[in-house]
């Protein structure tokens, strides 16, 4: 198999209001079956997900927590707003997002923003993702499948990698139940997070800072299906048991 | 930037003495700056890092553990030899292997395997790493970086993804402490882990069951560095607040 990643280059600053299909088509042209993966960041900032810190009124919890961290407490409060659960409190904010997304500062973001501006996650990215998807099919006839990218830390390693936020056109994993090995063994590994093993190198080929490209085309996996699949890669709360350790 | 993904194919099974850098050279030809992944079962399995479950003798723990399980005692034994701390015993064992990596059963595993057999993880993924990139330079006088990848679970979501487990010729994380993004704001994002972003979409283009193919070379990310610096990617066990978590 011979898969090609390329940047969408050249890509301008992003506004609320603009319409990230069509930045994109204008500077690659698409094919049936890749995928796109765009940084969370443009998708925000194109729907206005972006708030004024000077406009924010902590709440007391948020000033407790900011003091805890020596943060701005209007940050702090624009991260509680965002959230339903916290699990860490210092040394950094992880939280649970409504959608049941666990990430640090709930995804609100203060880099590649104005400062005094921040940005949050957009408000349902697997419909950003389903839009952007049919605006491709109406333009250009082409099956793509569509996914968020943002960067996440993680247990016991060093380092942030991209991650699946939402999707459209693509399955969230990969089912090899019931398939067998080599010698006809039954897999023990059964399900592969594909959209976060692809999130994570296109999150590599975006770099960060002001060389950063915010899209990204993975060409020739194959992957596309017709559905919205995201929340089946949020893992029950109940089963998880990494959360249950963290609300002890 | 523009970077290819490819899969070494019609690779044989492996066996103890295999030399797997003659068996993908001469499958593939590879350039400076490639990027070689190779599943860490291939690795173990040239390496004889193969026991057969009738030559096990459970201890009384691995016996213990095995009933809450419903495991094979035998299996649970290897599991604890190759571990230096169980931080889940059930539903499933999650330990902490001598370096540090936190994975599910030590990386035991009963895939690609005869029955009745267990294939552990390489005794040192990097020094293997680095052995198959000095017979690579030595061969070709190619100079390319080599990552081991395991396929790992993870908290909060569903799915497995390829992790690296060891590496040679490349650092561990990008590091963009104090990079500016596009409006001059110093980046909140310091540390990518690169080596896990390569080794989950290897992990992808690998496969599971009796189609996968063991070994995939990416192009064009020029990342190759004159380094062993897996260790950087673990987390210091006293900062890991999950870890923590786990261990009240």
């Amino acid at each position: 198999m011979r898969v090609e990643v390329f940047t969408v280059d050249d890509m301008p600053r992003i506004n609320e209001g603009d319409d990230l299909a069509r930045l994109i088509l204008e500077r690659v042209r698409l094919e049936d079956n890749d995928i796109l993966a765009i940084a969370s960041s443009v998708v925000a900032k194109a729907e206005g997900r972006v708030r004024n810190l000077s406009e924010i009124t902590p709440s007391a919890e948020a000033y407790r927590i900011s003091r805890k961290l020596d943060e701005d407490p209007r940050f702090v409060e624009a991260v509680l707003e965002e959230s339903c659960e916290i699990l860490i409190e210092s040394p950094f904010i992880l939280v649970r997002r409504p959608d049941g997304h666990v990430c640090v500062n709930a995804g609100v973001d203060r880099s590649n923003i104005e400062e005094g501006k921040i940005i949050l996650l957009p408000r349902d990215p697997s419909a950003s993702a389903a839009r952007i998807r049919s605006r491709i099919y109406e333009s250009t006839g082409r099956r793509v499948s569509v996914i968020i990218t943002d960067t996440n830390g993680r247990a016991f390693r060093v380092g942030q990698t991209g991650l699946a936020i939402g999707t459209s056109g693509i399955s969230s994993t990969r089912n090899w139940v019931g398939l067998r090995d080599l010698f006809g063994n039954v897999l023990t590994i059964t399900n592969e997070a594909i959209i976060d093993e692809i999130a994570g190198f296109a999150n590599l080929m975006m770099g960060e800072g002001d060389g950063g490209t915010p899209a990204v085309v993975i060409r020739g996996l194959s992957l596309f299906e017709d559905v919205d699949a995201f929340h089946e890669i949020i893992r029950d709360e109940h089963e998880d048991m990494i959360l249950r350790a963290l609300r002890r």
